[in-house]
């Protein structure tokens, strides 16, 4: 079952006690800790829905469905501010209801707001102008695998499907789409490529946006449905436009992704160095070697204490290796090589096992801490090679005197894709204020430094002033055209993009 | 010297006679030679342009400015037929050249048609409203590589430089761009840019979209620069609205390009095959394997006679792997196992160096061909390895009874892009109709079997039917509202993509 106020499953809730045993020799705790919210009364829904009982008014869907799970979600789940839900909630079951709910919400000016698996971290799936009557989209009914293609290794699904639901029905064919957001378990196909969602491989194509062969997607004007070939060359790429509009252009229905056979050989080594700036220099050195690991995840020290146990201050380089189709051996030797050449030295105990369950679970951990007062949350970038010095530094000097810890998720040949977590304490009742404050001031270090707003969280509402401004005015010039001419009285996810 | 009526440099004219001993045997020909054509009178520039020394009404710069270099355009050039030259040429020095350009036009009501290398084969470069004032703009003064990063591997370049110049500057720092389109010598960045050019690489990145971090358009609105970075998730790709805008979005006057460091370990093999049908079977199975060679180029039986001297009625395919880290010869035994699985067997003899010769040499015979009255004309597509048998079934028949080839110039995991040519005989002075109709029911092929209208060799005005009738209808709506936005009184390039 569900949490409606926090991350994931009910069952899997961490028990605060335990977190603070954790984090308690780093951090100030005051000893209390914030009971599970139950459901708080709601404003009553401002709109009747059309018949069908493809609508919900239940306080229980339209609570789950009011934000994200951002910490500043969760804080203000746990006050019980809810300040702004959707007036209804509905649950298409195929394209049809998804067309018909467009025209009616047109026809009375009611504004749709795709909620994906509602992972956001962004405030992506939470309306705020208050006077703005609006439905959350709740599209997981929608999670049928129409086809695969074994011959050019594509399948076709409804945008709902789960991560774990298309590993379930691909597996018994062998085949895997191999993409693992850390939301995997509760986000949505659709979810991802409306928000260019970050994927499994670490190298190569990575972005959900590269194993995309054609979108359907319905519009107030019409339906939008891309020629499915594996690459074209004709005008401007449909399918991009469609990547990281969030919502603001469309519902997406479907899909054509690519898929791969499963992996029969791997090989995965962790290699520590003495210092943080070794470990980087040998990570670009891999990036650039054209191995593509499949893993090449970069922890900082602090990083590699809490995520992988390795507490003698050192940083971490995660290296794996996969294929369907030949041994992996010979590239792992000649990454781990490569980084013996920085200082890098092989550890005998994998780190990879306790790294992957950590992962997973972090955002379930973040909930307990948000539980004790702590101020928990990430935020990540992109920035090439030259920059990240300058940027990693202006970073932690923006978040002082915050905790923060470095790692990379993906790395290109031109630069990694650092990802930040921060832990500071504040006042009880000021832990939004306290975290917004924080992530202004870092937000500003990425832009100073060369780093984009998100590598892989997308924009949503709360990046909008730095997306903007890193966005040249002709760009958005057009967006807010192409925007108004499909949804010309804004009402597709009015806000996200600050393309209104 | 470059030739302003045909290919490339006016010293490497293929001699017509040599050409007819070598079609003799299989295309009846006429034994008449069209001569090499003299700048024909041309309508006089019917616009006066402000002062400066950028601006030509020279009749050679007028004329070698007016067509592309497709078929149909050398054919037009050599029958003295230039019915819409532009009314001047300008040579931009720089940035501030191209806005003053771009201001003028839009005060004078002047189109702008930017001309890149001159090399589409698709009618970019050529406006057809012989009502619209036009100049031809000339990027070929731009050509400075402005910025090397050598640590993220990137360069800064102006977009007219051609590829031999980005070549001989990256040189020496070890580096390489390594993409090769056939019109490497004579094509621009910008032109590459702008029309989405396919390159060297058969497998992996090998759009030249897939090399761009940030691009740097003059539009009528302002100057769009979009932030460097290796990857980002913020919003729509702000630099995928231009890759592909054929200049009708802006002027391209600069990028961000990735580069590679200059491979270090080659190994090349070529693999014969019995027939067509089991040679694409063992190239789909090396596409999915991962091992990603730089070269897997399929020819047909008919193209392995004309392009690698194969003459023994095998299919042929042409592997090679590069690497700047590591051996390459594991990968390629790999690849050569694959091929043995499904019956190929390894020629002694290598095809790759006469290949590679014969591709860059094939523009300068089709312009001999074309002076003995023979039709000659590439097309390409992209497919799904489930579309490609029955696609290349569909086109053999609607080209029938002329001679076609069929190589694939790349291969993705799921699908080849394979690229035909076409010959045969047509009716002195009916040779462009010919053509034409070949074209058009070829082109019926690839839409109505699941091929895009182009791979590589973009939109222009030919494929404009085609483009529009691939492209959705909400995004053609979106695009058209994109471009009124940025330029309202539609001077940039009107006409390419359809979205005027």
């Amino acid at each position: 079952v569900r949490s409606w106020w926090g991350w994931g499953n009910r069952d899997s809730v961490v028990d605060p006690a335990g977190a603070a045993r954790l984090v308690g020799p780093y951090l100030p705790l005051d000893g209390e800790i914030t009971p599970i919210p139950g459901v708080p009364e709601l404003r009553p829904p401002r709109v009747t829905p059309p018949s069908g009982d493809i609508w919900s008014d239940d306080p229980w869907q339209r609570a789950a469905h009011t934000h994200g799970k951002a910490f500043r979600d969760v804080v203000r789940n746990l006050r019980g501010e809810l300040a702004n839900p959707p007036d209804l909630v509905c649950f298409p079951r195929g394209e049809a209801d998804v067309v018909q709910i467009l025209e009616w919400a047109y026809q009375s000016g009611v504004a749709v707001v795709p909620f994906g698996g509602g992972t956001s971290v962004v405030g992506g799936v939470e309306l705020r102008d208050p006077d703005q009557t609006f439905v959350s989209l709740d599209l997981t009914g929608m999670d049928t695998i129409l086809e695969v293609d074994e011959v050019s290794l594509a399948m076709r699904s409804q945008a709902g499907i789960l991560g774990p639901s298309i590993q379930d029905g691909l597996r018994p064919k062998g085949l895997a789409l191999r993409h693992f957001p850390q939301s995997f378990e509760f986000s949505t196909l659709g979810g991802w490529i409306a928000t260019r969602s970050g994927g499994h491989f670490a190298t190569g194509p990575t972005h959900i946006d590269d194993f995309i062969e054609s979108l359907r997607v319905i519009t107030p004007v019409g339906i939008s449905e891309s020629l499915r070939v594996p690459a074209s060359g004709a005008g401007p790429s449909p399918d991009r436009l469609f990547l990281g509009s969030e919502g603001a252009l469309g519902i997406i229905t479907e899909a054509w992704v690519r898929v791969q056979r499963a992996p029969a050989f791997r090989a995965s080594a962790s290699v520590r160095f003495e210092d943080l700036g070794h470990s980087v220099l040998a990570t670009r050195e891999v990036a650039q070697s054209g191995l593509m690991p499949s893993n090449c995840r970069l922890l900082d020290p602090l990083e590699a204490m809490l995520a992988a146990g390795v507490t003698d201050g050192a940083a971490v380089l995660l290296l794996a290796f996969e294929s369907a189709d030949h041994p992996v051996e010979v590239a792992l030797e000649r990454a781990v090589e490569i980084c013996r050449g920085h200082g890098g030295i092989r550890l005998e105990q994998r780190a990879q096992a306790s790294w992957r369950d950590s992962f997973l679970k972090a955002p379930y951990l973040r909930d307990a801490l948000a539980r004790l007062g702590v101020v928990i949350e990430t935020f990540e970038t992109a920035c090439t090679w030259s920059a990240f010095p300058t940027l990693h530094e202006a970073v932690l000097a923006a978040v002082n005197p915050a905790i923060v810890t470095c790692r990379f998720t993906h790395v290109y040949p031109d630069g990694p894709a650092p990802y930040f977590t921060v832990y500071a304490t504040a006042r009880r009742g000021a832990e939004i204020e306290t975290w917004d404050e924080l992530k202004a001031r870092a937000s500003e270090a990425l832009l100073a430094n060369g780093g984009t707003i998100t590598h892989h969280h997308a924009v949503g509402r709360d990046h909008v002033p730095w997306y903007l401004r890193q966005t040249p005015q002709p760009l958005r010039q057009m967006l807010r055209a192409a925007k108004a001419a499909i949804d010309p009285r804004h009402l597709l996810n009015p806000g996200v993009l600050g393309i209104d």
